[in-house]
């Protein structure tokens, strides 16, 4: 391998900044803005400089040899996408404004990459004929597109962004457990090299589709993921996919039904206050539409609905809250005191799992300033489907040992899908199998963020004095830096040109006019672990590296130097 | 660096075709797409499978370094760019039909990048404060994008593909001269690595703007280039950028202007033949409307007008024909009669060199049926501007010595620009100067086509058996073939592995049922350099190693065959 030229800050395009960009809200946006890796383009769109690219490819480089490895093969799709595969698997419209859609000259439709599962569903139906032909893994590092409506937090999510994306083709349910366990695997030791404190939890499959799915989380304050885990058995999930079952009791002994006046309690709080009752004890009805047509959705009253889960659940159909117009000419709704015993037949009624057979409720009475109490599941109402739909809370119970939940903010760096053959059977993947009738193909598909994850490393990394890079990860090995005139900036150079010679890669500040308090606060900033010092004793051939991590300090020659950081 | 893995034939994505592809019309397409390196996506752009992945990535590697060497810094910049800075330049109208424009949700105007000038501009604008900072030369090497009218030629035209673009930027103009000659010693390495027979040429900015521009040119039957070739000095140029002077005549012995009845003579052909002169003495006059205005364009009859180059010159105007339309309530025009002499005031002449002041020529008389002979320029017209227009044909002579110039076909594989300060103008695009004043950057620009070089190596190096790749662009450096059952299968994976270990990058053809032939026959059109065969003397642990591009053939035993091929 050709040796990588020394890198000079006089002349390297990476211009620090003292203050924080103004629209930064996260560490790893400030830092890496700061320290000069990336430039803003336009909004979600960012430039990676220098020393961002170098990062950036050590990642892909770490990517690329796992999945080398696992005996995937790397490939090179476009960007600029046809409509109609997507039309035939239904994400054309699924994406909704996520999708960056645009015509070419002779006004056909195209998109923006933002996965490419029906791309590679067809490249493998023009290249695969037979059983023998898989299984196959294919993957790619590229360039994708997502339209967010509110771009932010800089790299974490940006609307182009860097992915390595694969996909896995198998015959048997057998073997798509296989190479997603070899995805798995992959994932973990990329995950170890990079240097990330990450977790597998248990995810939706959301817009993708498919059974299985497992999230790859990088615990950190900037996440836009937040994740439960059991802090007494294995058990840690997004809390999006965090699921309870009912469980039904007996509810023999409650009470009839009882209707109460209750004026001025539109709300759960007035509602609870006025009865002196934990809003726990009442029973909301909240009201969506699912492709137009009206359904309730039963919770306890202190529960919040997590609409992300609504919405996964009745995907792809679209979901929308009623507004005042829906209840004109509705008098089977009660805008403010709706309740499941009272709902028209052509209500659906969906319950949170708490709601479970025989639990008995304070809930509307489907009358003005009433409600109702002692309102039995299974008694007084019947519910049509139990969905789990809370938002998860602190000390919520594990679904697995009952212990209390722990959650977490974290960045989502990857994820796994057992796809199954939705795609397969949108775009008819068939080979022929061992009996030589057509097997229809089931898929996995896999993606890290190669972006996100250097973001995601920044975030766990710094420290208060800048970024701070593992070894493999750093865009150079050491940063050396002349702290002084003529002498320091002639020995800086010269041992960098040494360093260099050996296969280290060498980052030299050798700028003129700059002090080195600033010198040291850029090396600091810039986050390179090592840092080798021409100082007050270069005179001496003597040298000073510092660890950027602990800080740890020790006088060298520039001999011992080198034999250090070619060690 | 990590040994890659072998790639076995029985798994990998690539399946060889015996019959080209029916819309394939140039060489690389047929070859490319027959022996499995690429397959379509959509009209023009293309998916790289895992042959040709591995072939673009060499290309890369080879691009990569030789930038490096030069010291220019790689970054990465967005595909998806705002529209503001290409509105500033003028390029957002100027690229017309070729630019892909999109909105994203917001209704924001974006496009695809088909090259950054603008981008990098603003990105040194605000990385750069003073002389100092520069020179600096920035790179990338990403997909770029351009809404071809009509895409043909496989991957020599594509609407998606994969470019190296580079930008310098200088405060004087002896530095841009500096930058520009770096550039221009690094492709002559790249190309010489490549393998690639090129030649550079004199070319035209087209709409880029700039002064100085050559190309890289690589002769080939499917280029859609001609460039003309001085057999006497060493003059080469694109024939759109091959430019004559007009040399003065001494006309004083012309006789008087005389207008002649040509009944039914409206072309030059029927003119010439009833006349009984060659074409070469009439002059016809051709007209165009540049933005609206109608402007006439005087050339000798038997050459055509460059259209190309009629564009180039009134550049960023847009330029039509004349439509029948154009001549209603115009007594001045008379159609398929037009003489210089006779234009109104208002119409602008321009023309070719040839037609020197001092030259006679016979042309319209501007009424019906009627021509003029003995019309000299300079005494009976005047030419506004002479302009090379005409289309350059092979013996033409070299403005630099007019020996006769021969012309070829050849695929354009790089260009480099001195763009001057035009994008700096636009973007007022300042730094510090040593005088403490602020002085404008001067920029130049270079492209390579990284997938379009893999195309020209395919069309130079192809023979009548398939692809045949020069060592270090190759897939892979040896390809083994079983050419048997089992006994044969396992040697060929055996001396595969231990290729691999030794660091040799090996492809095996290990698939069970396909007949030595066809495995044969699929290695000659892949093109690896080097073909081991595990064959009839697989018993004695006996290979035979043929040289892909010479056919020479030799039998070396498991030990020999390593040592060779790791030599």
């Amino acid at each position: 391998m050709a040796n990588v030229p020394v890198q000079r800050m006089s002349k390297l395009l990476a211009k620090t900044l003292r203050d924080d960009p103004a629209d930064a809200e996260v560490l790893s946006h400030k830092l890496l803005v700061r320290a000069g890796y990336v430039r803003r383009t336009a909004a979600g769109i960012w430039s990676w400089l220098p020393l961002g690219a170098r990062v950036l490819a050590n990642v892909e480089r770490i990517v690329r040899e796992e999945m080398d490895a696992i005996g995937a093969q790397e490939v090179v799709l476009p960007v600029l996408l046809p409509r109609e595969p997507y039309e035939a698997t239904g994400r054309w419209n699924e994406y909704g404004g996520e999708l960056f859609r645009l015509q070419d000259r002779k006004g056909g439709d195209y998109l923006l990459g933002p996965t490419h599962e029906e791309i590679f569903t067809l490249l493998v139906k023009d290249q695969a004929s037979s059983y023998k032909d898989l299984p196959v893994i294919l993957y790619q590092i590229q360039s994708k597109f997502r339209d967010e409506a509110r771009p932010r937090a800089g790299i974490l999510r940006g609307r182009e962004f860097l992915m390595k994306d694969s996909y896995s083709f198998d015959t048997e349910d057998e073997g798509l457990a296989s190479s997603y366990a070899l995805h798995r695997a992959a994932y973990q030791r990329i995950y170890e090299r990079l240097g990330l404190d990450y977790r597998i939890v248990a995810a939706t499959a959301g817009a993708m589709g498919g059974s299985r799915s497992e999230e790859f989380l990088a615990p950190a304050e900037a996440g836009e993921d937040t994740f439960a885990d059991c802090p007494n058995c294995d058990f840690a999930a997004n809390t999006e996919a965090v699921r309870y079952e009912p469980t039904p009791v007996d509810g023999s002994a409650v009470p009839a039904l009882e209707e109460i006046p209750t004026p001025d309690t539109p709300t759960i709080e007035t509602l609870a206050a006025s009865l002196g009752v934990p809003a726990s004890a009442t029973l909301k009805n909240l009201l969506v539409k699912v492709d137009g047509e009206i359904v309730a959705v039963g919770v306890p009253g202190d529960r919040e609905v997590d609409m992300g889960k609504v919405e996964d659940h009745f995907a792809p159909a679209a979901v929308e809250l009623v507004t005042a117009e829906d209840f004109v000419g509705r008098p089977d709704l009660v805008r403010g005191y709706v309740g499941p015993q009272g709902l028209g037949e052509k209500v659906k009624y969906i319950a949170d799992p708490r709601v479970a057979p025989g639990t008995g409720w304070i809930t509307g009475a489907n009358k003005e300033h009433t409600h109702a109490k002692n309102v039995v599941a299974g008694r007084d109402f019947e519910v049509d489907e139990y969905v789990d739909v809370v938002v998860v809370q602190e000390g919520d119970p594990c679904p697995q040992c009952g212990a209390g939940l722990k959650l977490d903010r974290a960045i989502e760096i990857g994820h796994i899908f057992q796809l199954g053959r939705k795609y397969a059977d949108a775009l008819k993947l068939d080979v022929l199998g061992q009996n030589g009738k057509p097997v229809r193909v089931t898929m996995g598909s896999y993606g890290i963020g190669v972006s996100r994850a250097v973001a995601a490393l920044a975030e766990q990394t710094a420290d208060e004095h800048g970024l701070c890079w593992p070894k493999e990860i750093a865009p150079a090995d050491v940063h050396v830096v002349a702290a002084g005139k003529a002498l320091q900036t002639e020995l800086a150079l010269d041992v960098a040109e040494k360093l260099s010679a050996a296969g280290v890669r060498v980052l030299v500040d050798d700028r003129a006019g700059v002090s080195p308090g600033v010198k040291f606060t850029d090396a600091e900033l810039i986050g390179v672990p090592q840092i080798l010092v021409a100082g007050r004793r270069s005179a001496d051939g003597v040298l000073e590296l510092k660890d950027r991590k602990t800080g740890e300090r020790e006088e060298l020659t520039v001999e011992e130097a080198i034999a250090r950081l070619t060690a």
